[in-house]
């Protein structure tokens, strides 16, 4: 097995955020479930766009916002996604190789537009999401690059893109593309929703090669079908090499050989958003075992990260994870 | 004189802010005047983007932060300025409206896209924009409707847009409808190198109607021609009925009808962001005018507006700025 060029590639839906401020009454008055990644199609995207508050654009995307928070810890980054030939296209890659990620999958004109998410954000922090994934959720394997995939050391996989059957075939096939070169293969859950619409097909999806495993509480209960954390997270070790469970702010527990390790969260004075603490928590945790941090520094990490996120508006780094990373001590 | 259904109509540029952080380097290596705003064409837009950091993207324009500053204090409000049929211009009209201001000048097919600024912030929290002007620059009179203007208690012209002849003729044309409906006219000088590219015609502008002029030190000297604050401030009292300048940290002079009274700034805790501190001093000052409250009060209105736009990331308000004003017991 040859060096990887990239500590991570990832693969997702490129989406551009459009986050506004929100009342609670705003989500009652359109049907809004609060906390929840809700799928919208073009209609109801453009009627709530209309009602909602003034919004700032930033790009998002669940993989995407992890592989930018890898590169922010001075990861060596890809990243594999669908964009259109539009001006949301351009902001997501503009942001995307800002950051030093590598991007290149090819703009497509005459489509769906790209994918966008309406994110409204309730004066108690928590995020509701209102998602049109637009031309994203078209990809299939011929975006997938085998030689991007064979050249690093693990691939990322997000589960949000596991609804359609070409983009399930090209999850297939870079897990198959990944195993051969002997690279290491993550995924995450995503949505509780999504795992109960494709439950028995993420099963096999995990036991057929994943060996990084991340998933919040809501996620891995649905996945196994159980009212019980623990016997949850058994299953979960049981399943994967290492599964990094999330909980909220009751912090995240990490399984692996038989360990299991108690994470706690990172200190916030305020939490102003909590949009993409978990693609955070992804991004710290890859970035530590991708170094060959132990589990437990890269948990570490991973609370870091996913505290920096939720401290400000938007799903990606403000400040330099790495120079946080070094104050905090984790780094030198 | 019929009761006014608007406060304040503004006319100013259309344009989407895209913010980004970079180091005093990058100001340097691309030849940016820090702290200032240059107007650049397509190609240097573009290639400024292509090397900058990974960026937000917010609804801006000088004018048009301010009518938005006072539609959050509860004024009413409207727009004039022109955008494309494109995402940018989408954007941009939904986040005024989104606030309440109305704005209908329809979206131009075919013509130059949006209108968009680079704002690059420095560490010091210091703002260096960068603007391609695009469709925005070619208001002519055809936008503006005689309705809205005689039909707005004041209305409010945008110095940056004083460039090409069309949109000249165009204030011109509005300060004769609203001078002929007794309404007043407020003016802000925008930019020291547009007033030396346009000294003359802006003194005849002031002289031809302009009840009350914003300008900050640089701006007032330059149009006056001269290296003392007090004669320029002398001056533009003589000029017009009421003129606020503003002098950074140094806080605010308002001249009226031989009074000159000085209003310190607000406290900020950390400023993270320059931009829009005099279009927000301007929404706060035209606010309180419009309510009938005295100079004094209206400048700490401006001061309290200018101090909580400062405080963040971008040009709109944050938060409810009628809210804030009623927290400092401003307002009841």
């Amino acid at each position: 097995m040859t060096t990887a060029r990239y500590d991570v590639v990832a693969i997702g839906n490129a989406i551009v955020d459009i986050i506004g401020r929100c009342d609670e009454q705003f989500l009652v008055t359109h049907g809004a479930t609060k906390g929840a990644m809700t799928l919208v199609d073009a209609d109801r995207v453009a009627s709530l766009y209309a009602s909602m508050g003034p919004a700032v654009e930033t790009s998002g995307g669940s993989a995407a916002n992890t592989i930018a928070g890898l590169a922010s810890f001075g990861g060596n980054a890809a990243f594999i996604g669908k964009v259109a030939d539009d001006e949301f296209g351009k902001i997501f890659r503009h942001d995307i190789n800002a950051i030093g990620v590598k991007f290149d999958s090819p703009a497509i004109a005459g489509g769906d537009p790209t994918g966008r998410c309406l994110i409204l954000v309730t004066p108690d922090g928590e995020r509701t999401m209102n998602t049109y994934l637009g031309i994203s959720t078209d990809l299939d394997s011929t975006q997938v690059d085998p030689a991007i995939i064979r050249d690093s050391a693990i691939v990322y996989l997000e589960g949000y893109l596991f609804d359609k059957p070409a983009a399930k075939a090209a999850f297939r096939e870079a897990v198959t593309i990944a195993n051969a070169a002997g690279r290491q293969v993550a995924l995450t859950l995503s949505d509780g929703f999504c795992v109960g619409r494709h439950r028995a097909e993420f099963l096999d999806l995990i036991r057929s090669g994943i060996a990084i495993l991340f998933a919040n509480e809501t996620e891995i209960m649905s996945l196994y079908e159980t009212s019980s954390f623990e016997e949850a997270a058994q299953r979960a070790a049981a399943d994967t090499k290492l599964a990094a469970l999330t909980r909220s702010e009751k912090g995240s527990v990490i399984l692996s050989d038989g360990q299991s390790i108690s994470v706690p969260v990172a200190p916030v004075a305020k939490v102003v958003d909590s949009t993409g603490a978990g693609d955070l928590y992804a991004a710290g945790f890859l970035f530590g075992v991708s170094r060959g941090f132990d589990l437990e520094k890269s948990g570490r990490l991973a609370s870091l990260a996913a505290a920096e996120i939720i401290s400000h508006v938007g799903a990606r780094p403000a400040t330099s994870l790495a120079d946080l990373a070094k104050k905090a001590g984790l780094l030198t």
